[in-house]
């Protein structure tokens, strides 16, 4: 397993347009990419600072993960820490291995073209983790 | 402000000693530290993943500010992201002139001797952030 820094936080928001400003005055940077990801119903946009990525997650429609987040947390907050890892393959076999319960048996290509596996939050203390390797590197 | 890191997460947990087992598998590394920071009413145990901390919050009286997330949140989560900054009181004098509210006026000690202040979930879209400035860089 062994991942090497927070790849990036995921952080649910109702309408990326209200919070895109807010995270531009805090990391004085504009957002550098919006991009949607269909597969998880998301539109998401993009800040880096330092190793990690803040990844900012409107839902794009009513049964998307996002969404139900939302329902529970109105004013958003973080749905997901994602760590990465060299071999996401690898590390999905050595977290069940280690007794983690895995949301995804093998790894689905997420936004930026990383490949990324979810645990399930029941085996990992209430926080969602995503393990996500960056395939270009 | 111009912060430039994550320098850590705040994971709000009920016992430290049912969650330390659970990153120590995860991360590959042995819990490096164990703190109480009385001003917060925490016990705190800390790894080290990249440039990022991960702190494990465990409340130390029913007032404490993690008390009160865990009964909203009775599994954990993610409490708050604290941004490094170089210095904190300057940070906070700039996030306030940005119009956001803040919680700690000036900056306090908090764990690992950095000067830390809060700003107001009110003004930051949901998630409770802190910037934390190392006095020993």
């Amino acid at each position: 397993m062994q991942p090497t820094h927070i790849e990036h936080l995921g952080i649910a928001v109702a309408k990326l347009d209200d919070v895109i400003p807010f995270y531009e005055k805090l990391l004085g940077q504009k957002c550098y990419a919006i991009e949607e990801v269909a597969d998880q119903k998301v539109k998401t946009a993009f800040f880096r600072i330092g190793q990690t990525k803040i990844e900012l997650l409107e839902p794009t429609a009513e049964d998307s993960p996002i969404a139900k987040f939302l329902e529970k947390n109105p004013r958003g907050g973080v749905h997901h820490v994602a760590y990465e890892v060299e071999n996401a393959a690898e590390a999905l076999k050595d977290a069940e291995a280690m007794g983690i319960q895995l949301i995804d048996k093998t790894p689905r290509k997420g936004a930026e073209g990383l490949n990324i596996g979810f645990l399930h939050p029941k085996s990992t203390c209430g926080v969602l983790i995503e393990l996500c390797e960056n395939p270009n590197k």
